[in-house]
């Protein structure tokens, strides 16, 4: 099996030989979830990141009252997982679920050690998408504090449209940070 | 002027040619804030970002009706900068002041995409500096659904110490979330 083509994108222009490109291929685990499956238990240690060749992820946490809080969606050809358990290996605060059924690469912290020994550009690769991350969670945190429900609404539709139309109003709404019924009103505008 | 020790801390065990040394220490700018300077208005494309050598800073939003939020803050030997806006070359949501006075040692976009190209190891020292402070504002995230305001304190005071003794009420209360009220009677229970 060839390097994923979606994977290799993420290289952009970089030259990766053919042993480079079996290392990577090798490195990372193909998996198909189950519907909904939870991939990462509260407590338990993240051993993976996932790259989403199709689907969604979702990265929630839960407060003492069992209330599910959404922290951020891990979307097609986009790196993710419960990344302070992942990289301090402690137990994880959040869970991380397929929303419904999921086609992953995943690779072992042990794997992405290794690709960052022996593929230089791989650093580069792996920064700039954290670095996407990071800012996508700065962004999250500014919306919750300079946007009104109407305008982060807004945002996420201008953003990611596919996401609107393909996940369930409970999870958009909690993404927001909104009521479902809020969430019908701000829809019904449209 | 030979490379700060912090700064040369930040690169590990890695050798540097002396020829490196240079590179780096012509790259980063040694600057002395003023007392509480805004080094970065709302508004403005950030061109920098800060390794904090002695000092603080603090980067805050402010909503509609100018209350401030702190969103995170720059300790000694760590860097930072409004990140967003330093790399998608963006106006500014957020606002960096000096807590104070601070030195500092300043790396413009320019200069870090020089850094990428000739020192190697550099991609690795700059993405644990990325990866440490994407998992800081997850933490915070998390610490706001899972944590009261006891446990965030405790959990601060755990943390960064230091923080809690030099910082004025005002930053610290802001930071946790918290009226200042509140932060009197959890530091008086101490």
């Amino acid at each position: 099996m060839a390097l994923h083509p979606e994977l290799r994108k993420q290289f952009g222009d970089s030259v990766l030989s053919q042993e480079h490109e079996y290392l990577i291929e090798n490195c990372f685990l193909h998996y198909t979830t189950k519907k909904n499956e939870i991939l990462l238990q509260k407590g338990a240690v993240a051993r993976y990141v996932f790259f989403v060749i199709k689907g969604c992820l979702r990265v929630f946490i839960t407060d003492e009252d069992g209330n599910e809080s959404t922290r951020f969606l891990i979307l097609e050809n986009n790196f993710g997982t419960a990344f302070p358990s992942f990289i301090l290996h402690e137990p994880s605060n959040a869970i991380v679920q397929s929303l419904g059924t999921s086609e992953l690469l995943m690779l072992s912290y042990q794997d992405r050690e290794k690709l960052f020994q022996e593929i230089p550009c791989w650093e580069s690769v792996y920064r700039k998408s954290i670095e996407r991350d990071y800012i996508a969670s700065i962004q999250r945190i500014e919306s919750f504090i300079t946007l009104n429900a109407a305008q982060r609404y807004e945002s996420l539709l201008k953003n990611n449209p596919r996401l609107v139309q393909r996940l369930p109003a409970k999870i958009i709404a909690d993404y927001l940070g909104i009521n479902r019924e809020t969430l019908s009103r701000l829809k019904s505008r449209k």
